[in-house]
């Protein structure tokens, strides 16, 4: 049966860098793989094109896809909009809508990109953490939320509000989510929360612990986000895989992927339960460079990897899309932003190539 | 007029580098400033006492005084205790008693350290940061808060929640805090919030604007928490003051003060409208080291030099203080968590020795 894909290019860099992974997919497809794709639109685009950043089209396919493949949104003439146009809500109503609980990302070094890193080579050479983000639920989504006038002890004045708040049902569904992953991986589960200040946190680490009674093969700790923010500079390859709510997972996880020194290799997937889900690279849609043939299309082309691998169930061909990913960087190819002395440095197509050439 | 000052010594290795902070004010007094002290307990040792993290006693010193020293709380073994009587609302008590709103904790790599950083020297050589970080509001304070029954979606069940809230007051007051702190340093403000999610951050932005009015010289700039905590370990010289809310400034500053690889060297100011404040090394109470003469007691003496300067408006022996530690440094000494090459190991009481020897 053929499974269908739906691509969303998005704004900035985005369409550039969906055309090289676009290329990834016809390989795949001409090579036998059964699949097919459709396009729509979401974020600035999409309001440019529609007045909002995510039209019902667009949902309706995302919802009708076996996976979603998106590249990146935003931009700063987007950024004076009212809050419902602004891009990013057309990014956090996709998920939602697809109930994409279960954000895994991945922070990884490859060998050859030691040297990107602002952490010594000893510090993060190796690093290999994946954080699993709760993504559909937290101060996110939570109500009631908003700004309003109230009377406070300085007198009537605007006071700005937000809930942070989780079900047990939701914590316990990203706790196995992360206890399988940690369970294919080195079995180490972090669990990070604020329980000594937050009760939503102290219901968090509660349920996590009740959980991990079903994985005794995986060794659970528990670590506070301020301290889970040092550690990952101090000595982040203490860690296998961490999880934390949708909060603190936007902070730590750039933070960790930070660490790489090159986000423009790393990809992302949000999953639903049945293992549907939403790939995209970590990185931004990057203004700045779009359309000059700059952007590095590798963590776009690892996202389809990481789409082959979760929701469509073609392990070989995702490891044959990474093994390439790993071949052209040994070959020396390397975009601006991962630029190393002795690099053969290229552009967004040139990469593609590169890559298509070794698929 | 005898200023007077409350020390809190605390649990772990509080009391140990307290001991030296005292004999640094010890030599001020003998030397002819009008000072006195007098002990209080807060957090395990105060539990252990009576019951309570944060007995009346110290709550009445802690007012009376003109200043607060305290060294660190907690330990593994209080823990267990309910959530009422655990060191951390000892901490989380005095604040808000005491209304020290501005949090002042500096990221400060000395020369002779650099190299005790995971960091580059390159990326974190000269790094200066003061965090400014809104002490007695946000989601540590807000109502509602805490654990219940509720019907959600998935059925009856636990739900956990609390409400980040900010009053516009709340915000103005940290923000004068922080433009002023910028004034005093390279003029460069970098307020954090995440405005394109979290309501109450989009009031925050809103207001610490109107507030810039007031501050012409200073340079304003806003960053969304999750970039911050990127651009943090990418390129941390890049920022001079920051200011951001309670949670964030919890993260954020935790993972500043880790850039510099040496976080028994940062002391901290929290600071009431008056300029009264609370004053504490930015380490925790260690309980691994405790008693064994190796904890390093110069942070703990620098935040006397921060309370000289902010609370009891005594620059020139501030100034007395923080180089006589630049001196000990200078010379080689070093506890076990500084050490580097060639340095001379010394113990807690050793380094006392030695800054009084230069003071
Ligand atoms: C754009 C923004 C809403 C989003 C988030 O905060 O989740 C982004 O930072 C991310 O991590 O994907
Ligand atoms: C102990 C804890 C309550 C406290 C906080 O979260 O504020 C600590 O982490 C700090 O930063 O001083």
């Amino acid at each position: 049966m053929t499974q269908n894909i739906l691509l969303l290019p998005g704004d900035g860099i985005g369409p550039e860098i969906m055309a090289q992974a676009v290329r990834v997919l016809e390989r795949l497809k001409s090579d036998g793989l059964d699949i097919a794709w459709d396009n729509a639109l979401i974020g600035g685009c999409a309001v440019d094109a529609t007045g909002v950043p995510f039209p019902q089209e667009t949902q309706d396919k995302a919802l009708a896809a076996d996976a979603v493949l998106l590249a990146a949104v935003g931009g700063p003439q987007y950024d004076v909009l009212p809050r419902e146009q602004r891009p990013e809500r057309g990014l956090l109503a996709i998920r939602k809508v697809m109930n994409v609980f279960s954000n895994l990302r991945p922070a990884l070094v490859y060998p050859e990109l030691v040297e990107a890193s602002t952490l010594k080579p000893e510090v993060i050479s190796g690093l290999d953490i994946i954080i699993v983000r709760e993504l559909v639920g937290d101060i996110y989504f939570g109500e009631p939320r908003g700004i309003e006038m109230r009377d406070t002890e300085f007198g009537n004045e605007r006071v700005g509000y937000n809930t942070m708040v989780y079900s047990e049902s939701e914590i316990r569904r990203i706790a196995h989510s992360a206890f399988k992953t940690a369970q294919k991986r080195a079995k180490k589960l972090c669990s990070v929360d604020k329980m000594n200040v937050l009760e939503a946190t102290q219901l968090w680490r509660d349920v996590v612990i009740e959980v991990s009674a079903e994985y005794p093969d995986v060794e659970l700790s528990h670590m506070l986000v301020d301290n889970a923010a040092m550690q990952l500079v101090r000595n982040p390859k203490q860690f296998d895989v961490m999880v934390t709510g949708n909060m603190f997972g936007d902070i730590l996880s750039d933070a960790a992927s930070m660490l790489t020194g090159s986000i423009g290799m790393l990809p992302s997937a949000s999953l639903d339960a049945n293992g549907k889900g939403l790939y995209e690279p970590i990185h931004g849609s990057a203004p700045d460079i779009a359309g000059k043939n700059l952007a590095n299309p590798l963590a776009m082309i690892l996202s389809v990897a990481m789409m082959l691998r979760h929701s469509l169930n073609q392990v070989a061909a995702a490891d044959r899309v990474d093994s390439a990913v790993k071949q052209v960087l040994a070959q020396g190819y390397r975009t601006g932003d991962i630029m190393t002395e002795g690099g053969k440095k290229v552009g967004t197509v040139e990469m593609g190539d590169a890559v298509l050439a070794v698929l």
